[in-house]
């Protein structure tokens, strides 16, 4: 499925052919799940797998590895609650209101259980649903986000989601903006970014993620998330950028002392952003782990 | 089904429990798959799952682990070639005479594709049965064996293989040797291998594996593992006691550079003998990969 064969030292190169051939639309979409409605894009047929991007993000970050996956799983990605075209309420953007809509969302579309992958954010949140769910989930690939994050590191993620809030006089300086904030993240995926998380403004282009949901969510992050990676009872895929700045060394060692019965995929060479940067591996790392 | 529960702290206290309620005997039979008779440990029903053990050890090491999932799954723990109760030819102990008696008796019991769990030697048959057969294995679980072991660590297993070839007075000798060869196995477990492995001859108990073939199968053990596990398109869990002496740590970290999208999961505070110094983990580990 995924054109990756023999000869894992050209493990990335085919990701460019990715790109291309998952240009195809996703259809897009507003659906009331009750307490919220949600953004999503919907690609494909098959197992529900459901896809929730970082803070300050969109559905539209997953969308090499959604044209990939949707033909053999029925890909969902979420612009989760203050993000995207999704609802944006004043306040509940803690982990328990994040985790209640993907309850909502899985239970409203009646395909479940659901195969979550969520990046940052996304991965706090499918983790804290598949802890308070079990019976909607049937497991979660976690990316880059684990227990144990140290307080500077999340300080750092604060001053850099703060500063996103601005005005932006064209797209090109939107590009060189995100460019310049996600070093690592190739320009396509940039692109991708830019053109889907902001819209037209007076003065220019403005993020689309409220900057009062930003403030709370990301102080959110803060909560103790040991209870739920401890308890959560659904097979949980942990996933690290080799050379992360959110997730330590020290914090996934952490991590895998509190659940030693979690299977670990480090991505090397990749920061954070570990499904923009290296989609291929991210992909492989997803099959191996669902189709065990 | 496995009684850990949350409070990780508590991770191998139900182990003697476990050891207690999966004491149901299993069904054990010689199956004829053609090529060789295989003698092999039956138990439960469902998708196939398959135990292959070590060298010089046999089916029985995998009581605790068979004795969980047989709830789920139809269990087999087989009696590799030369070990065992199983036919011991005069020749043929490569890593492709080994993953062909796994091809063969899949295609016998016609209920692939199969599951594998295998340690150390199981391990590698199992990698090189899903890279040569890929249609009729599921995916691996791969319990501390990978390519780059070091030679020096492989002499050192051919030493201890080999002083294994010896004529004990009694069946406390041959527990007492054993407790001496693996300090971390637990008793209970040193004692099923003492049970299972010996037999009466002139002067006492001798191995049932016989000493031809334990000399072959180890030197096959120093082939290259490298193209079978670039290549292998199944998913692989990649298991490792975090204090092994046969996978050291330098040695995991270049089998995940080779493949960075398998999933590892490392226990803490066991040597080489994984799933029998820490069954809980490693049953936890095994259904997260396959639940997944």
């Amino acid at each position: 499925m995924i054109p990756l064969g023999p000869g894992w030292s050209r493990l990335e190169e085919p990701v460019a052919m990715l790109r291309e051939s998952s240009s195809g639309s996703s259809l897009s979409r507003r659906v009331d799940v009750g307490r919220i409605k949600l953004n999503v894009r919907e690609k494909g047929q098959g197992p529900l797998m459901l896809f929730f991007h970082g803070i300050t993000a969109n559905s539209a970050v997953f969308g090499v590895l959604t044209g990939e996956l949707s033909s053999r799983f029925r890909t969902i990605a979420v612009d989760q609650r203050g993000h995207g075209r999704s609802d944006k309420p004043d306040h509940g953007y803690d982990a328990d209101d994040f985790a209640d809509d993907i309850a909502a969302l899985i239970t409203t579309l009646d395909s479940g259980p659901a195969i979550i992958v969520g990046h940052s954010l996304g991965s706090r949140n499918g983790v804290t649903v598949a802890a308070r769910y079990p019976e909607l989930v049937r497991s979660v690939v976690a990316i880059d986000f684990t227990p144990y994050i140290e307080p500077e590191v999340l300080d750092a993620l604060e001053s850099r989601v703060v500063a996103g809030d601005q005005v932006f006089p064209d797209l090109g300086s939107v590009e060189a903006y995100l460019a310049a904030r996600y070093p690592k993240i190739p320009m396509d995926a940039i692109k991708v970014r830019a053109a889907s998380g902001f819209h037209g403004v007076e003065g220019g282009l403005a993020p689309l993620a409220s900057a009062s949901a930003m403030a709370q969510t990301v102080t959110g992050l803060r909560a103790d998330l040991v209870p739920a990676f401890r308890d959560v009872t659904r097979p949980v895929l942990v996933v690290r950028g080799a050379e992360s700045k959110l997730v330590t060394e020290a914090a996934l060692r952490k991590t895998s002392k509190l659940r030693p019965d979690l299977p670990v995929v480090v991505v090397p060479g990749a920061d954070h952003y570990v499904h923009e940067e290296a989609p291929g591996i991210v992909l492989r790392a997803i099959t191996n782990f669902v189709d065990a």
